[in-house]
Order: C-alpha cells, then sequence, then structure tokens
C-alpha cells in the first residue's frame, strides 16, 4: 500500500483524521507498545446516523411507512386501532413504535418473505429531502474509515438497535460487510412449514434489542471479546462506546451532526432524555467527536459529481 | 493444491468419503450446474458427538460437575436441595438438567470470569476413559473435513445446543473456527460492574436454546442464509440438517456411532424419544450416513502415535 496516499480523503485535516490515522498505526505497527495482534481488531459501528442518513424517518420506519400504505383498508383500520389502544396506556416513543412496528408487520411471514419485501423497498424507495435511494445516503468519509478499518486487518461489524433482517439483505454491498457480522435487533422465530416446505417464520414477539446496554450484550453474546474501535452518534451508543473504551488501547468516535445544510444538525439525545448527555460522555471519556459541518469535506458520495 | 493428494487420509475409502469429495468438486467447479458462489459455501457442524467425543458425559457437563465438587459445603447443599425440588416437579433429562446447571452456575459471573473457568477447566481436565485432554478427543476425520471445507472456500460454522461461550475459549485453536461462528445455546445477559469496572454478567435464564428447531433459528437468526453441508450425530441435529436438505444442492451427513472398541456405540435417539427416528430421516432424506467402525481408519489423532 502506498505510505503517502491519504486514506481518508474526504476528510479535512484535523485532530479526528489524525486520531484515526494514528490509531490504525499504533495498533498495526509490531514495534508499538499498543499492537493489537490481527483477531482482536474487530471495530464496531452504529448503522443509522453513523453510516447512513437518519432523519427525517429511520429507513426502517420509511420502509414500515411504505408497507402500510400498501397496506389493504382493512389492515389499515385494524393498525390504527391498535395504536389508539396503545396510546392509551404508553407514552410514544420512538423505539416503542419501532417495536409495535415489528409486531405488526413480522407476524406469519417467513424470513425469505421479509428480505424480498426489503430488497425489493430498498431498490425503489427514494429519500424525500435528496430524491434518491437510501444506499446513496451512506456517509462517503465513513465508507473511507471502513475501508481504511479491513484493509489493515480489522473486522467491522453493523450494531444496529434497526433489525438485522432489514440491515442484511443489503449491507454487503454497500459497506462489504457480511451477513455475519450485522449484530441487530431481532424478534421470535419459529421453525415452520410454507408451501409444504420448511421455514422460518417471524413472531410478533422482541427478542433482543440491541440498544444502549443492548449492543453491548449482543456483542459480547457473538464474539465474546470487546471492540477496541467503535463508532456513533447517540444515547443508544453510549454503552458501546463505554465498553470499547475499557480496552487499553481504543478509539471511540462520536459523529455529532452539525450542518443542517448539507444534511441534518441535531443532538445525539432524545428530547425526553435526562441524565448525563452524550457530548458529556464524550468529553469525560476523551472520545473523538467529528464535527460533520467541519471535519467532512464531503458528505455524500454524489457531492463529487457536482 | 495437489489434486492426487487425498484430502481425508484418515477416512477408509468408501461411498461417503466419494460423497464428500464429489460434493465439494461439484460446488467449487464453476463449469457445474451445481457450482455455489463463495459466499454462499456455508457448513455447520454439531459439536459433541460429531466433531469430539461426547460419551459418557457431555464435556460441558463434566466441566459443570468439576465446579460442582469444587463447591463449598453450603453451595453443595444448596444445590442438591434444587434438585430434589426439581425432581418432584419434572421428568429427569439431560438438557432439563443442563439448563438447571446452567442457571446454578452462571448467576453473577461475568463473562470474563466464565471464560477463564473454561480455558482453566480444559487445560486440566482429563477423560476418564481416555486419560488425555478433551481436546485431543476430537475426531481426526472431521477435522480433515473442516480443513477440506475450509480450503475450498466454505466458511465453516458450530451450531452447538451446549453454550457458545463454553466453546468459543479452545475453539479457534481446536477447530480453526473463529468466535463469530460459534452459533450456541446462551443465557440472559446483563450490563453490570465488576470492581467498578464495566463488566457483562450472566444471569440464570435460559436465552437461546440450539437443539432442534433451534439450530435453524440460530443459524437463521445469525446468517439469514441456508447452510449447503451440515454434519450432526443425533436427534438434536435433525431439523438443522433438514434444512440443509431444503437447498437445491446440499451434503447432509449424520455420524452413526457404531465402535464401542475405539470410542462408543449408541443410537442417534435419546432413549425416551417417540416419533421418526433419526436413521429413518436420513434415508428418507437421503443423508449420508458414517458409520465410524467401517467409515474411519482412525478416530483420534493420538492413534497414529501406536
Amino acid at each position: 500500500m502506498n505510505k503517502n496516499k491519504d486514506p481518508l480523503p474526504s476528510w479535512h485535516d484535523g485532530k479526528v483524521k489524525q486520531q484515526i490515522i494514528d490509531f490504525i498505526d499504533r495498533v498495526t505497527n509490531k514495534e508499538s507498545d499498543d499492537f493489537v495482534a490481527i483477531e482482536d481488531r474487530i471495530a464496531t459501528f452504529d448503522n443509522d446516523g453513523t453510516l447512513w442518513v437518519e432523519k427525517p424517518l429511520l429507513a426502517q420506519l420509511a420502509f414500515y411507512k411504505r408497507e402500510l400504505l400498501d397496506a389493504p383498508v382493512l389492515a389499515k383500520v385494524s393498525f390504527i386501532h391498535r395504536i389508539a389502544n396503545w396510546l392509551k396506556a404508553a407514552l410514544l416513543n420512538v423505539f416503542d413504535l419501532l417495536r409495535m412496528l415489528l409486531a405488526y408487520f413480522y407476524s406469519g411471514l417467513t424470513t425469505d418473505e421479509y428480505r424480498e419485501k426489503v430488497e425489493s423497498w430498498i431498490k425503489r424507495a427514494k429519500h424525500p429531502r435528496y430524491k434518491t435511494q437510501y444506499t446513496n445516503l451512506t456517509y462517503q468519509p465513513m465508507i473511507e474509515v471502513l475501508n481504511y478499518f479491513e484493509e489493515h486487518g480489522f473486522k467491522n461489524y453493523i450494531v444496529s438497535g434497526g433489525t438485522a433482517n432489514f440491515i442484511r439483505p443489503w449491507a454487503e454491498q454497500v459497506y462489504n460487510i457480511p451477513v455475519n457480522r450485522i449484530i441487530g435487533s431481532s424478534v421470535k422465530t419459529r421453525l415452520g412449514k410454507r408451501d409444504g416446505k420448511l421455514a422460518v417464520k417471524l413472531e410478533p414477539i422482541p427478542f433482543s434489542f440491541e440498544y444502549r446496554s443492548g449492543k453491548v450484550l449482543g456483542i459480547e453474546r457473538r464474539l465474546a471479546k470487546r471492540p477496541i474501535a467503535a463508532f456513533g452518534n447517540s444515547l443508544g451508543d453510549v454503552d458501546m462506546l463505554r465498553w470499547t473504551r475499557t480496552n487499553k488501547h481504543s478509539l471511540c468516535v462520536l459523529i455529532h451532526h452539525t450542518d443542517h445544510k448539507r444534511e441534518y444538525k441535531y443532538s445525539p439525545d432524545p428530547f425526553y432524555h435526562f441524565g448525563k448527555s452524550t457530548l458529556s460522555y464524550a468529553q469525560e471519556l476523551k472520545w473523538q467527536v467529528v464535527d460533520m459541518k467541519n471535519d467532512w469535506r464531503i458528505i455524500f458520495n454524489f457531492e463529487r459529481l457536482r
């Protein structure tokens, strides 16, 4: 590899870029005290808001919204009835809504049928603001980070509060991350039959929720190792970054959405959150904070073509 | 690779060996109608009784037995009390016993502490009959199969009713299968603290049980792909082999324990099983059945030294 080639051309030169490059140099240099064996070079990445756009609506919610709009009237009425019932019982928040949507849409579908629905949606859906496919809305600077890590012997994992079933159909093509490295939320499943053949069916029962501490538990359950690098953008990623920080050598990066012109500007914390803020954690535990407006030369690959 | 070199030297020439070799030739030959792209070359292997000895006692149960013998008197009394209570309520079977043991031994331990216990046990424990470490009791013909598959672009996975936490500490060294390819049963976990530092703690609550249909669900949850090859030895593996058989091209192998002199002789089914037997499934679905006595030249690597 050409040592002089900039591995992160979409990043402005600055502290965060330098820290990422220094980290890779340290952990891959056999002479360094910080050298990490190749089998322990694990990096975990949140997906929504870290690798691609999550505003104005999480892609997975946009997918369910489409499904709902396409549903027969009776299904819609039944769904609205459920929402009404549910509003009586609980304060609406996006994660409970996601859970309810999962329950509604997953029930009875086979995993193959769900995969086909996602594949079909991701090909034709357009983002309301950028008028392009969601897979064109990955962050180019983060794609460069994924490649840079991969080239240096890292295994990249996605750890998402979204479901693994939603991410796997397109992640290998978009991020070069294979299906067995997608760690995501899941619903219960059962082995049944479809058209006389064995099939795995989705049940409307949450099984795991890879959000906040659930991200750490999901990583530990599948890898039994701690990542040495982690990237996130919100309160949901704080525990994963804290967990990564318990390593002797680690790189923890928080993507801060500061650019309302090119993308969106918002806080890492949901408005109803009380307690220590994500940015306070970042400061206290010395995470690198990416200021999207000032650290990223381009955000999306299509900006190059302009 | 030398085409003339026997890839499976510990196997006697015969139908099963030939079928394995033919299968690998077919799925890796680009000219063949049965060619399978490298990313879909997934092989799954049961562990106990398929890759290593499971008699007279599952290694994981031997581990718990040792833990129990080493436990303080009060813990033993409490444990015996629990067994007694539990016997009142249910018919004893080995899987319920395993579940209870998990619940008993996992509670409060961190995943790191559990890993250390397993690492320490696997180094010093000796099998009662062979008087050697359990890791010397892997089946040499199956080690050759793992290597043969790996060399032909396959990703090998272990799918075990035993817990992933028990297998991961030694599987990479013994089978050359990395931790992220161990799919096994698990207990619930939570993020807590040990000595002021973040730690994942084991809870005495079963989370997933990778046995019978649980093996299929575990594979689907992590890979969202169907294996094209699967190896098992018992009723617990029937659903995994049936699932694999739904592929257009597949190799399903049942290891039949027929050699009481060199190893053990026993049925693939537990004595209390009713319904279709594992061997009937094998016949009906055209699985390859390994007759250990007649198909395997040696069973353990140490036989070579004799």
